[in-house]
């Protein structure tokens, strides 16, 4: 477990094979500064190799999930002694090292649940949480997609992510181009959220009880199935079709199929080893 | 009518130009077994050349829709006297003739109901009706992704079509990863369903009276949308419109519009040539 | 404002930096005859360059928005004169001028707000109000995708977006193939619209309040918001990340930041420059 | 070997896993009429899944290679009693079976050799050649892509595939649009040929001899090769090194890999297993 | 032919179908300044929908083919009174206009030959040739790729398209990077060009006589061929296969398959009717 | 210079901003170990964002270039104590590594000249040298394509890079196919260098002065040149197109322009500011 110190993140072990991913500036609102956008990716790519880990459980230490990008963050992309060219190409590096920490949380190979209490604003709200698998929330939590106010395009995920994984295109660009608060009920009936729990302790026990569950499941049929969404929501539908074939080649001479063939006759819970 | 003789589908004509397929092994819960495997393109790469059928329903005998794949069909894939490559080899050819069954559906060009009572489970469900044009369910069906239990990434459709269809990517993942069971309400939230009816008698009702409807507009017309919209669900926007403006080349000269016009100007029921 | 001055459309400012248009046909229903297929992408095109316009409102003039094309455009297609072939390739001319009108409200680098109220059907329905960003419409309005009654597959649009912005697959074919009226609720229930108000009166209140709210932000940040999901709608989501980083090399050097961030320091509403 | 008897084409064995399949019809000059449109997909599937066959001849019989499509199938094409449409969907099905039957070629896992002398035009010219893998000719071998002088685009293969294997784009289109001879020499000049060799027999001894070369490698690394770079000729680079990738995970673990490794080490000729 | 009169163009026809644009600033070495900027797309517009047309030469009046872009024009991209955003914004205006320019030049449905005689340099060079379907050159003709020496990355197509239409990439990025000239030789030899002729006047002759020939063919067949492997350059063969057999729906119902039959067999030259 | 100290590389500084980097484990023939893997994108990503870097040249120390992966490192890949599926999965891993190592070199914003002399085979060969810019080298430099006699299909670029970069893809194929040796000057023939040199000395001269040449513009235009051909090689010219508009939109605004358009006036040589 040492491995997962971090500055912003506290991680820990919650039941067989489930981590708890916390954002933990809770006196800053859970606002990503420079270091979280190290550690976010660090986390998660370590996570996504440490074989007694298979299902992740990410949120908010405090009273709110997260507010948004810190202020200082913003401030360091910008340079006014270069010429346009050379800052262009500056800032292009530094928006994709914010992009790719994101991006970690997608191709992580494990499962993520994003748990959402209170507010979630900004680029620590719809760009985290659209980069998660599935997104639980409590009656409280409130959502806002604030970069227009900032006076700038949100660039770190959700103009991409958010509107594939929701299905109401007309409502996404109003919460774009207005910014302004939508809540837990909103987000349910749009498709953003699973499902809505009246507390945060409520909350909680959801989704570690989800992610118990999940994490009970054969991995191998667990990360193919989320490598084989996240290539499907970006190929058509003989792509993705010919994509899964290639990766059965191999998984369906697994063990885990034995496995679980053996587990139902016998009416036992099956064991899988660890990836 | 005797070219539609199968041993796991029944075929019927009900009403003019609309065609009901039945899987048809309610004695096994209509589990596809591997005739049921080559029966299904048959079925339906005849009728897509039928020029006497305009539209199919597809139902399931007994008490439940399909309860999945048989599992004498999984044992057959293994074949432990070959080495990894040419075992991997040999099941990537199975898997793309499953694929290919379920894709004839979706190739077939005339509109697809599925129209699904009771359990629907595994292979036989998501996979099979994510292929069809519309899906109505009575009160009393239920849904499940079964493959994860199975210990294996469902491969025949359910991860490459069920996700563009619906508008709940967080449902969506929540129900593959835990295998659990789904109601038709929940299936209508999502919009994986069109509608929901009262039992299996008003279901059957509902989609005869659906079917034959479409089955009274232009053949042109409704092939072409489908087709169209089969193109489009896989591409941009540009390409869509691309794709439509060569398809309508030919089809813009056909006689149907002006048999719809004077229709629509005598106010009596269009007639339309077979295609 | 002389230069808005067409026979099919009414152009008016409506407070600072919102343009509404109204198609202006009203004893035709707003049916789209050959001159407001002109007209239409000549306005958009001059609205997307007019730095005095930030949004756009696009409703019907009279009882309804729109009945659809007119059929005297229709007859223009055909030329009984002309061999296939060369009928053909006019007819694809035709096609895409058609499409071209309505992806100008698409390429508009302004948002543009759909108010709907009473009828809005064929050509003049989902086609155009699906190539609008947001759709609001009152109680009384209803639709249909009319195209099939007509004896073609609908090549302006509709098969090409209106799937991609709802998020109930089976629905939409079943629309599309029976060309039945839905409602208002229902166009909320699969996510047509953003939100559903009393009469027309109200409706268009609502509308102005909208676009006066999203007038108010940076011209910068809307701009690059709705292009760049334009752009991600028909990409990859690492297509889309790449591509707003590229975007955002020089929109991060706007002065519309540093704006942002006085406006929220001093807690006085921000003032943007015009495009 | 006795499946592969056929009118049209001959088909044998010449030495281990090499077969030769010879157009053969030299009294029409290898015109493809209805019989071989069938039997090519006929005998290139048979061949792609018989163990025994590793690598594929493909020649004409007789004075030259192919003479082009027999005219008695394109009337078959005609229908003058269909209105338009309906004769419009009737000819995209000819066609899409006619551009399936050299997509065998293609789609066949085993490489296959074209061995081309005399004449080579129009459809079983370019058209079916492109759809090899390699293509040698002797120096008499001429080649003209005839389908322009028949009043048509060619339009089952010459024109999608013949630009991506050649490096002259503006030759390309020259010899598309005059439907112009061009020599032995300057197919090879612009890289549509491997090598020229001096007459029909040196040409066959080096087609035999390349054949068998190939034949003697491991079948794993073989139609992993061909299947990866067919995927790769209409992907991105990215995109291929994914799919190559997931081919490689059951890949790797194929006993070809040691069995290689032993015979360089005993430096004897490797023997490889079937598929 | 009144239509054809441009400031910087010259429009004449050169026997039956055939037209002839030259550059015509011979003074300032046919540099491209605003005014060709415009009347280039204009050109090619028009001549795309001229039924008389049916095939373009395009060469450069006086001493050489095209010395690039003018500097007038690159002057005014620049505004100093713009912040960087509104700025940036202006300026991919001015080069998506650019760009447009020369694409107009592909996507006329008409083949265009560029017939290439002393300097071909810059913008005017490789961008507007590399857009052509064909490039002829006299043995006196030099080509560079200049902009890297102007401070800039090429934008209006040389990236894009000179690498697709070459079989040497490692040369194309030398020529890119280096911005040297290259003769009418090296040209060849890497496939850039057709031929090399002696001289200005044998390339004319060339240049005409080619047109011609292509001017007599099916116009039907031409069109056809020319948007078929434009569309099959960027798409995958699947693609471009399922694009043609939508395309010839129409097209093989066209009269001037029969026209080219009759042709052949009463062995007379066909006559086709303009498109 | 301390950052550049690598086991299996050695990096020194020749002239201004060129760097070249030499694979430098001559006694092994330059085969790539498990080190040198790692190595190869720390030097490549380094150099990358190194402001005095402008242009990389590659080449390998001792008597050849590369003579293919250590097979220390294949041995490496095998766990016999895993199962199927779970050693798959490791094995990806493994494999997505080595690609990233050579795209490294891709991805790099710098040009990279491959300086090949003597043997240059399997991985260390085409797989490496296809991800560079330009490839040079000696009239005795020869290539082999080794992986099909490994018993595997290479996976860490030959397959992906090598078609595409040369005109010839019946050659690719019989090289792919045989394994076998081929010259310099076939090399040359099919594209696949840009130009062969007389011995290894004349061959470094010759590159260093290309580098130098290079390494004298603009790094605004050529890094811009780098990523718009990596882009538009996998992307259709329309994309490509739009990508760079978005790029210049910054980029045109660099003082690069003006420092150009002043040495060109003053006919003195430019001097840009590193990046």
């Amino acid at each position: 477990m040492s491995s997962y110190q971090f500055n912003t993140l506290q991680v820990e072990q919650t039941g067989d094979n489930v981590y708890h991913v916390q954002l933990n500036r809770p006196d800053k609102r859970n606002s990503i500064d420079d270091d979280m956008w190290k550690e976010i990716p660090q986390c998660f790519d370590s996570l996504g190799t440490d074989s007694s880990c298979r299902v992740i459980i990410l949120s908010g230490a405090g009273k709110m999930f997260c507010s948004g990008i810190d202020l200082s963050v913003l401030a360091m992309l910008q340079d006014p002694n270069q010429e346009v060219a050379r800052r262009a190409i500056a800032m292009r590096i530094g928006v994709k090292k914010f992009q790719d920490a994101f991006t970690s949380i997608e191709k992580c190979p494990k499962p993520v649940i994003a748990s959402i209490h209170g507010g979630c604003i900004g680029a620590g709200s719809i760009d985290m949480t659209s980069a998660c698998d599935i997104r639980l929330c409590s009656q409280d939590a409130f959502f806002s997609i604030k970069e227009v106010d900032m006076g700038l395009a949100a660039d770190v995920g959700t103009l991409q992510r958010f509107p594939k994984i929701v299905g109401n295109d007309s409502l996404v660009r109003e919460l774009v181009y207005t910014a302004r608060n939508f809540s837990a009920t909103e987000a349910k009936d749009i498709g953003f959220v699973s499902s809505v729990h009246a507390d945060a302790k409520t909350l909680t026990d959801a989704s570690i009880k989800l992610a118990t569950n999940i994490a009970s499941k054969s991995p191998v049929a667990i990360t193919g199935s989320k490598i084989n969404m996240n290539y499907s929501r970006d190929h058509s539908v003989d792509e993705g079709l010919n994509y899964i074939a290639n990766w059965n080649m191999s998984m369906l001479q697994s063990e885990d199929l034995m496995t679980s063939v053996q587990a139902a006759m016998t009416k036992t819970p099956p064991k899988y080893k660890d990836l």
